[in-house]
């Protein structure tokens, strides 16, 4: 006789932090945010409770602390730690991604007596996968639309961030794209505002990428921002893009949130750059929140191509190991090779960090590298900018020094020279 | 000649906290936000900053505290705090949410240098205002549906949570609706999951709804939830209540995101009743994310109609003075009466808390009240558990003493004696 099937369940993994009992707080959890109530209720029999009650599989003790790591708490001696395996039932929730979020990840951070909450893990049962459309050009799709093989694709964003005209902004363009970048972006806090409109900044912008075509065979990759509240909105800017002869937009994820993404990525035929403005606030704090290991899994089943998530020595907060985390993350299959989405290196970046990046990231060239002011602030321009990256990456994967590969490779060493102050790996 | 008209300005308060130099890094939020990048750029001209910049236009200092709100920071000294108050031009932002987020108020949080940073603030030009279409229902669209005035509207909670059958759930619905509840609500959890399609769900529950009205007059208003990260899965649930009848939803807010949010508001004909499942993670910390206050607005504007804003002694972390602010934000207007939304009350709610939620909300009894288990396991039944309910805040309305009314109606004193021992107020 055949043994049963395993029953097809959720696996979230929350570190839990406590002045109390952990083992008590993690059963909370799993009732709360199944059957619970505070107080028995008529109809909630055994046979129920099998059906959809979520469990506590694992307990992992971890070394206690002295200090909550949020303040409501008036811990009277150590506070205890934990990473605490709860199973969900797919029957109880199935594959809605807002279904999951409310039940297995949203509703565990209102109750009482944690003092630190953050979700470390999450396993998806295969139906994620069949019943999401993920990336449509991810890694693969996004060579293919640059024509990028074999080196990282080079991009830049149009600054500054706010403010330029669709005409202002299309003569930088026009520099960047003679400069022969292979990506360019609109900054993600420039949407529609009515000094630029997304149709007017089309209409400026995408002559120029077609007109380079025409002439070079080299088609740009420009992201427009169509980041907006209104579904609709989005995919009339979105329709207005295609129709100009675009390939890509930047959404910041968060601000769409799961309802905008869903319904975009159901109408899109560009690739769709993530930017996740915003999510800082749900992960900087290393005692509550998510780790992006669980959250980007999210927005890829949703659809994400290109996902940002900053680099080595970057001008935020974000320290290098959380970003070599993030790009493992991001290039990990969920459940298989085509969800895995590219990875978007980028903030304070130019090629001095192109050997770190190199190094620390698995020695894939499968990335798109993003520099904003280290391509358009060098003092040869922005060409000379694009060939300095360029040079960097080359060192890096050839394992030769950057500053022995500038001693014949002057546009590099004039990057050196204004930029390597800020570098780690000059 | 007139003085020229005073720019609109979208006014962000954020409360920092630094080791370093407050005004410095107040200053840097808002060049970042607008037209900042780590070099200086071509094209970044004193005209064009003039255009677009924020600016920063006061800093009130608050009380040096010892400890970083967040660990990352290894202060070496008192850590500086104040409330920084930054003005947007609306020009450079636009009445679009997302852009509102994604420029004023995510990207912040990113920024180096913090130890501690919230949101504590947002006034908004009366664009935002005209640009959105705002509740449906609110207050007054609450009342006329359930046809309750002069006191709280009484809700109740389908438990348990998961697990229910759709005619297992008709069947405890049938009991509350004869039970004379004048609302009833899906639990935030229940979406609509293989074993109770919200489809199911709505075909065995308002046949008992519209019987009920027929006999008596009275239509319970049931919120299905029709939560979904499928904006038109959501609308496709929606017109399936609509046409059996149905008048509200519920919708978990944080998981279906703006867009779902938006997408949904403008096809609906039902009052949408919000929960916050998820909001914790943004507010938990006090130095970290978000107050309420500001939260909230953006909700409203995009057209919640009813808010879950937790009660006087509930099971959750929640103080009962974040409930008070709460109940103070949804209900003071944003441009007008018309924005203001129906405050709900709820967890771990039976009579108990109505003096005190009376007294310390500005004795108005424009609430939902929400009650699951102290409806439903009342010793009498749930009808003597909606009736006691009804006699607590006839006491609190009157001043008084829950004991002493108690004395004079026995559903009351029955719940004192079961649910009494966990009451701030009996």
């Amino acid at each position: 006789m055949p043994s049963p099937q395993p029953r097809e369940v959720i696996r979230v993994t929350y570190r839990l932090e406590t002045s109390g009992d952990i083992a008590a707080i993690a059963a909370k959890i799993a009732s709360d945010q199944s059957t619970g109530t505070f107080v028995d209720v008529p109809g909630e029999t055994p046979e129920l409770k099998a059906r959809v009650a979520a469990r506590v599989t694992a307990v992992r003790p971890l070394a206690s602390v002295d200090r909550p790591s949020w303040p409501e708490a008036c811990a009277t001696g150590p506070v205890r730690r934990a990473d605490v395996d709860i199973e969900f039932p797919l029957d109880a929730v199935g594959t809605d991604i807002a279904a999951l979020t409310t039940i297995a990840l949203g509703g565990a951070f209102s109750i009482k007596g944690l003092s630190g909450l953050r979700i470390v893990g999450l396993t998806l049962p295969a139906a994620f996968g069949r019943d999401h459309p993920g990336p449509q050009f991810g890694i693969a799709g996004s060579r293919r639309l640059t024509g990028v093989y074999d080196r990282p694709i080079i991009g830049t964003i149009v600054k500054p961030a706010l403010g330029l005209r669709p005409l202002e902004t299309a003569a930088l363009v026009r520099d960047l794209v003679e400069a022969d970048v292979d990506f360019i972006k609109d900054d993600e806090k420039l949407m529609s505002p009515a000094y630029s409109s997304l149709e007017d900044r089309v209409g400026a912008i995408m002559p120029i990428i077609l007109d380079h075509e025409q002439k070079t065979g080299k088609k740009v990759m420009y992201a427009f921002n169509l980041t907006s509240h209104d579904p609709e909105r989005m995919v009339r800017d979105h329709d207005i893009i295609v129709k100009a002869g675009g390939n890509a937009a930047v959404v910041a994820i968060q601000s769409i949130g799961f309802g905008g993404m869903a319904f975009l990525r159901k109408r899109s035929s560009l690739a769709l750059h993530a930017h996740r403005a915003g999510w800082d606030v749900l992960t900087r704090h290393p005692g509550l929140g998510f780790d992006f290991a669980v959250y980007q899994q999210l927005w890829r089943l949703l659809g994400v191509d290109q996902f940002q998530i900053n680099g080595i020595g970057v001008k935020y907060w974000e320290p290098d190991e959380s970003f070599v985390a993030s790009f493992e993350a991001v290039t990990t299959p969920i459940f298989s090779d085509a969800d895995r989405v590219l990875p978007v290196a980028g903030s304070g970046q130019w090629g001095g960090q192109a050997p770190e990046t190199y190094r620390r990231t698995g020695r894939t060239v499968d990335l798109m590298y993003l520099c904003g002011g280290g391509i358009v602030s060098h003092p040869g321009g922005p060409a000379a900018g694009v060939r300095a990256v360029r040079q960097a990456w080359e060192a890096a994967v050839a394992d030769i020094p950057l500053a022995v590969y500038a001693e014949t490779h002057p546009d590099l060493a004039q990057s050196i020279a204004k930029f390597g102050g800020s570098a780690k790996d000059a």
